[in-house]
């Protein structure tokens, strides 16, 4: 079963509204296995709508828009469907009573624009709206089923979820289609395309790999279809155990995840705790951090130590040892990383130190040079230099993302040296 | 000139992206009045992009195509165009260059996929991408162009804004639009819309006024439309010096002004310097601030101060106080800015402390209760207690923008009292 979405609005075509609804609608459909074909943007004109439509039958089995249902002038959806159905708007009497029993709990009169809005093509089965006043239509025509839906996210959400998905799958027998995404760190795209090249190329044929990159992330997506679900999704997983011996320090986790999410699961289990002290970052890992409910319980704080002054007052770094190396150095970072282990009395911490440009950069030491540090509970430093690029931006949070995968790396190796709780 | 956008890319039609490029590139187009007709996501098959490209064709003047543009096997878009131009792939020295200078740059090997992406169909005209290895290109054919070019937002933004844009402009002749965009802090939507509704409903007819809401900021966005440029922006001008007149201390800026860049050119001119001790906002504030280049010459740094026993022994607050108000109270807030303008020796000092949620809320301080408290250089010390809402990322974000307007606020304050050097 194909579906093919077509959502209609002004805004979307102006840039005002980012297309949400699409994707949830899409996510949605995907998650039990109905394949969408393609989303289009369109204005509310009649011409729009109407060749809108055409063109989705014959490549679709099911069409689903939304939008133009209100009950203002510029809402013409339902014209539209009249016309291209060759039929007339009737009053229908359960679509009415259903905006009567949502008013008459929330303690509203039915006004002469809900009772209109109660009028629907003659042709059409009406879908309970429970979170508004305009219903659902669907309708069947050639053996291809359309769907007309208002484009509110709450009242959309509800249609779909409950009465569009369910009734779908009845009519279906659809192909079962499913996919995992592997979040890899530390590595470009073309890099990774060629150390997984031949893993890649004996892939069979009923899976698809997408390469999704990001700054300092690329996302791997790989796509079975086929018709049993277990078989798929065993092999499937097979294929990612192959992957993961391949390069298993750069993936971090799989579809949602986060590197801030896996850090804090990981501080936690262990019962170990965590401080930064940022230069080149300026308080970009601990935004990271932070923004993960629950963090307060692993990450002690941070010293955004952004001029000088402040790594030599109150991290203590020696003011010799920044003449004399640079405070993007080897040497700076690894005082920054221990001081702040030892001023915040955590178990780890992080230090960044580097030139996030565009100005500061010299012949030895270009803008992108970024040195990262980690202090581990035995005493250990480590660290490393990188070169990440031009773009300000990018290189913050190429850092961020550097340092944290570098820390989950040292967290997991400690582990396996038997030095966790 | 009409224009259609399509977005290729798998990604969109299962819902794991949301397609902010095209809304993106609507806007941008929007905004020097290009009109956008139609916007699709399509799968990378070859097919879809056939067709897609064949039909937009029919409808639009200008059909710009996104994504498939990689180095890796999932991308097949030129492939489409040499056979939808019946041309060849030929390596293209200019291309090749700009690559091989980029990657000079960030001392990284040219390779073999490399040196393929500079590979395109004979028939175009490359775009140099400043930020990427993809080049974009630029066909002409029927009296249409079809312009194709890679869906990462960053190289994609360099492309449209840089070079796509101006050229799209000299081949037009379009009706004057003309915008600006008002940036405001400190009120949601519904309030600001009642403080201004008899300005706006004064507003002449060929004016359009948008309110784009995001968390802790609103933009108003007027339009004027119509056929001398240089009458719409003395009218355009008038009306928002009236605007400013209503909600005087609510601007922030316009257009593309960040709070972090308003603020710096404040503290630049006045010559004085900033430092922060974060709790609820967890480095957020400090890293919008170092996001802007040339921050370091007035931020000194910041202190995340997550844990109690941090803002004890770190910033220097007593426990006493703490166990008696809280840690989110007026007295730890005060108490956390004015010690870190002594522990950084800055002229101004910002603090944040609060429940950023969804856990920590009680009764008395539901999550979402915020103080936020300025230090000033005349000794001075203000706050003041927010209710946010709910939701942590939001709660985090409002919280950092309300103090960063707050400190604007008290600077400018400073100027008019005769204050600055």
């Amino acid at each position: 079963m194909k579906v093919e979405i077509i959502n209609i609005g002004d805004e979307l075509l102006i840039g005002q509204v980012v297309n949400t609804n699409a994707s949830w609608m899409a996510d949605q459909l995907n998650q039990v296995g109905i394949e969408v074909v393609q989303i289009t943007a369109i204005s509310d004109t009649y011409e729009h709508i109407f060749q809108g439509l055409d063109l989705a039958k014959s490549r679709a089995d099911v069409i689903i828009l939304t939008g133009g249902l209100g009950p203002t002038k510029d809402d013409i959806t339902k014209t539209v469907l009249c016309n291209y159905f060759n039929t007339k708007l009737v009053f229908n009497e359960k679509a009415f009573k259903q905006v009567e029993e949502l008013f008459h709990l929330r303690g509203f009169k039915v006004t002469a624009i809900n009772r209109k809005q109660a009028e629907i093509p003659a042709n059409c089965i009406p879908l309970q709206n429970t979170n508004g006043t305009a219903p659902g239509m669907w309708f069947e025509q050639d053996g291809k089923i359309i769907i007309s839906i208002p484009g509110v996210p709450f009242e959309m959400h509800a249609l779909i979820k409950d009465q569009i998905i369910p009734q779908l799958l009845e009519k279906s027998d659809p192909e079962v289609i499913i996919n995992k995404t592997v979040l890899t760190q530390g590595i470009g795209e073309s890099a990774l395309a060629e150390i997984i090249t031949d893993w890649e190329s004996n892939l069979p044929d009923y899976f698809k790999l997408a390469y999704l990159p990001q700054p300092g992330i690329v996302r791997l997506r790989l796509t079975a279809k086929g018709n049993e679900r277990n078989l798929l999704q065993r092999n499937l997983d097979e294929q990612l155990t192959e992957l993961l011996k391949i390069i298993p320090n750069l993936i971090f986790g799989y579809n949602n995840d986060t590197l801030e999410q896996v850090l804090q699961e990981l501080f936690l289990k262990e019962k170990k705790t965590l401080s930064i002290a940022e230069s080149c970052t300026g308080g970009y890992i601990a935004q990271l951090i932070t923004s993960v409910s629950g963090s307060s319980s692993y990450f002690m704080g941070s010293v955004v130590a952004y001029d000088n002054e402040v790594k030599e007052h109150i991290l203590g770094i020696s003011k010799d040892l920044m003449i004399e190396f640079g405070t993007v150095s080897k040497q700076v970072v690894e005082q920054m990383a221990l001081k702040a282990q030892s001023l915040f009395n955590t178990d780890y911490a992080i230090a960044t130190s580097g030139i996030a440009g565009p100005n500061g950069g010299s012949k030895e030491k270009p803008v992108g040079t970024t040195w990262i540090a980690i202090a581990t509970p035995d005493q250990g430093i480590i660290s490393k230099k990188y070169l990440f690029g031009e773009h300000r931006g990018r290189n913050i949070r190429k850092a961020a993302l550097t340092a944290m995968n570098k820390l989950r790396l040292e967290i997991e190796k400690n582990i396996s040296k038997g030095l966790s709780v």
